[in-house]
């Protein structure tokens, strides 16, 4: 079974600069840890990480997924989220169960991030966890893929 | 460590009526399996129950938990999410780290579900998992109380 | 067949206080009047009478409906028509044919007044005919349950 | 004691088409309901009908039972309950006390059904009880002029 | 003459916790405050303190202080300022002359606690003056009641 | 200890003309009334009155308090109250303590009266006691300056 | 010169009813006065009148009028003014110099009647010096017309 | 087959007045291209024609439609398209396939009209291209109907 | 009797300025015409004239029209019209028939120049007719003060 | 004469999944028919055929298009349409007539949907005729270039 | 070439309080500032200032302005800016070139600060530079000019 | 100290195409410009100047940035303005100081445009100064970097 982490913009420059204010976990370290954590789910799960900061690209790996099989897709769209119906509809293009995460808790912030195009064709959102919430997303997307 | 797991109006009735629809689960066993996945989290986590169809027994609930040294609040609304500010404020005064959590996916649904009153004032929100959310947010909350 | 006629917050009020303003009918009057409507109606309708100016209760009292088997519900919501997704919800969840009832026009009112979330899960409204609108509304719920 | 009952736009399309979406009865059978109804109600009730779909029109009719000493009406505006003044302003300018009502549950259909000009001007609305609703109106009308 | 004092949801939770922030002041305290300000009033006046978090049980001491002959209330509704309608048909209700008043200035916080479903049917608003806001709240009931 | 009573547009006709409707009260007799109220406090407060229908003389004048050492204001800013942001600029600017009071209870009128330009600047807002209201304005600002 | 005044929907109530409240003025002495005036005018001044409480008899007079060369129109488009593009539309269309009167003060009225679709397709709009007001328009158009 | 073009108010006036403008084609011209255009589709094609500025004779014409076997209405609602529920509840009733055109861009013009009642229960909606768009709208109605 | 004619901000540069463009009347030519006119009315009636660009000015000469026994007003408010509610309340409060005009068709511009504080606490508005609508203005204020 | 034929976003994923559902048309089947349906038109017309999921490099095309002397441009943004200024801002750099079309009926769905950023500076727009809506917009290209 | 330097309200008060926030420069710096900024430009600029809390003053010194041939302006209308249709319309009425300046980022304040009425009759608006934002404009509005 | 100056979608296409109306100069003309400029200013200046159609190359260009050390940047991000919050994510993301510039007044245009995601996050906004506005850029930018 593959599933698909796809990070949106700017989601590249996370750990890299101003650990003090985010954190020491980079991009790296974080697909790191979801990977570790998929090992425990089960033997056979293959988990594959894209970024990019061009909404075009993200789609066009979407697409890709579609043909390549994945099963699910794990989501932080970033700034996207609020502005990109082109995104939300290639997920719902490919029908491919898909969980939506933001590491910030985008409910408690400016108002224009409260409202999500991608949310109304995933399956869920989670928001305000931080690099744990990648974790309960691949559970919660397991969860509706009948896996465990 | 106690973590307090506060169901909100309309909850009860989950699993006794249309299982063909809401699927066989009632609270009872969604509380269960809430415990048995505390049980694998660590020996010393104690999970308390709540229901109420009363905004006004949950407010006074949380009131309660903060005398009774309640580390971590795991909340799902129900309707009050998007009409309760008396809530919201409980939250706010005690200062107890919460997590948000709904079944369904409420971005999904009519659009005065979007917006809660009660996510900008807790760590963050989960909706769309089913049951399995309520997991989710327990290992949001105990990540955030950086309990594992 | 059972009916439960459902009276929100402020109605115990009527008649009590300024009868030249709000007329001589306490609840109690309107409540006879129903019920001597009702035995025009058919011999078998048995109809139960509640009135709570807390919402919690009011969604206890229709859960119990459910479980005690009632047929139809007739609901007066007072002011938690305007506010109150929990009520609306718990209508959604006991599946049980409802007319919603205003003794006012709320249409000519102030503007937060003309909308309800409860009509959108109720078979229909009924708003401004005072308390005749109560037997309107169980002709209404009637003619629904195909009883007459 | 004279009652007319206005049909606005498109409900002479009733009946004849897809019965099994809007049920066998025609407009006809409808109003001859109401007649059978008010027959009951008091042998010197006289009921009058009139349909059209020209706003004009209705309003005409309107101003004319003005003229011929109608004492109350009960309308169905169609569209027009969304879209038209004039049709309130001549509700308005001749006093007599007029019923809405509606087939359907507007306050659950499209939101720009939500809202209605005339309910402000009427004594009341009342929507979602199909034929029925027009025998309601004619009671909610008739306890308004102290008939019964 | 009767002054009835009513606390909202949360209220009870006041100077419990974190003094630093909240001041020293718990409810007690106030209501102390309250009573030795109306103490140098005028020696006959009985004021009476209740608080809840309860919409219900609020509303329902409303209706109580009519029956009991109460003459004027100070009321901090706390949340449910901006949320319930029901609230302020009890006060329609009982057209007993009351003052809203809060601790902190409400205008100066989120904008959806700057609108009051309570305030247009007091006689007036206090907001963010702190506890000192009853006793000017008092002042302006007294006021209104033509007491000093 | 000075104190600034700012009087904005229109409040100089007051108890001049229509005494049935606005009362006896001129602003000369409410000046007096706070001067008196204000003997009561403490004999070395100094209270100075301003009023204007300019909304530029009316900042000149806060400015102009700004240099003479004023430690309070209390200010009815009238119509400007809705739509003056070099108003609210001014106060934001000298940083004197200052309370908004309104004679008429801006809540229950036009819905473009609820909104406040001046009250997020300013300590709190006190509407609908008439001239009392003065005598709460300068209670809570003197407690503010923690005087009494 | 030919100068069209058109009366909207149920002006052709005017002063038959409730004059008491509406005037003694029936539409015939307003036209009646109307003609009086344009003789003070000018000798070969021609006006026709015309009233209807349809939308579409409307557009085709103003179709007919522009057939029939008419120079100005003066309308009294009633509730059609808030509610029809047709109207605007059809004086658009014939491009004849056009002033819209009101008997009322609409801007004073509920808030729909604020928004004319006609007043910007027009010279102008006068509004609440009852039938005044058609001698008004006839001066104002006539001065627009380079008559006088 | 029967295709019923509808054009609604103001279009009569097409080419008569202003051509340097509006262009040399009246209404005739046009549905003469339109019936040429017909006859190079299918030798059965009927095309019938019918103008009115008054919504509900156009309604009636969508009615007539339905009992006369009207396979497809092209219709140009002109300003009814922005204001009429009536209209579109009339293409709702019938399920006749309806196309919606306009000549000009009308995305492009006010706000107001950027807004269709009619296009959400029609096929489509095709807008800008002067009469070449009744063209369109024969090809796209045709295509729907599987008829080329 | 004295009428006061108040011009608002900018008017006093009519006609100094781009005459192609604003046309050859200067203020004193309007001004001129209004009192050339009023002669024509009646031998007794008494025109001032006053212009400001000061919103307090405004105010104060309000103010003063009702100490020297102004009978009426006409009052062109330029820009105040859309933002002055201190200009609002002080023709409110001297209780003096006002009316409004302006210039240009002001329900052809900017949409914030549709709305107007003035026209609700006026007789009503004139808008569109250049220096001719001071004139209209006059007739209509006579004409309410019963004067012709 | 070149036009070109732009897809916007996920418009490469038609006809390849789901034929049941979208058809069994692939964008290069569509593309074919568009160029059988040209080749119909003129000997001389030449087709070219664009599609991408990014913004950019939809852009990118639409200014090469200028370079390459393209005539005319028929689009179909996708998702882009309610969301990209800048691909607007190409269109109207570029000044090359184009024709916006969409498959589906867009204002029969979302919202969001109905609203186009493209359409005001479109030739004119076309939605819900599904592949057909693209030889249609080649017409209405065509016409306006008065080509045929 | 004469340059009109125009102060709004509240910015006397610059550089005289709180210099630790508000920087050491007093207006008078800032005047300097631009008088020496303006020297290394021409030797022929001739700049005035000009500084008022007052609405009025600050349209009656544009009016002057325009008299004594000013040939550019630059303004920081301070609150005005949101606020004032009356200061917008005296730059348009003596089509001035102007800038429009703000020291602070007006777009990242409140959301009211957000609109300017100025701004659309301005050449452009400069926002966020502190002092150096005078400098700027000045730059601006000579480039404007044609000047260097 | 190196300065970035990036040029978003279609600002390519300047100076290209109708000089007559955008001018003569090209995006070329402009950098030199600005080079020219910049070379005043100080010795050491670096002025790397980029320009891209699309969104995500902006962004990886910021990104960039931050890992190249530029000290400042001149953004003109074109219709990315009002549509990108990745964009102002990724100025966010690497805090580096940012100055927006318009060529146009997008205060004076569509409404749509006088929104900017990016201006809250940047030290300021320049519109309206055609080319002018990047050198006014680049000394707003310094200024801030306390270079001159």
């Amino acid at each position: 079974m593959k599933i698909l982490v796809l990070h949106g913009p700017n989601l590249n420059m996370l750990g890299i600069r101003e650990p003090g204010i985010y954190g020491d976990e980079t991009l790296d370290t974080i697909n790191d840890k979801i990977l570790a954590y998929a090992a425990t789910k089960n033997y056979s799960l293959e988990v594959e990480f894209f970024q990019s900061n061009h909404e075009g690209v993200l789609i066009d790996r979407i697409h890709a997924g579609f043909n390549d099989g994945v099963s699910g897709i794990v989501i932080n769209p970033g700034g996207l989220t609020h502005t990109s119906v082109a995104l939300r509809d290639a997920i719902s293009a490919v029908h491919i169960p898909t969980v939506e995460v933001h590491l910030s808790n985008v409910h408690a912030r400016e108002s224009f991030r409260h409202h999500s195009y991608i949310a109304p064709v995933a399956i869920g959102q989670i928001a305000g966890f931080g690099s744990t919430g990648y974790l309960m997303a691949l559970d919660g997307l397991l969860s509706c893929l009948s896996y465990e």
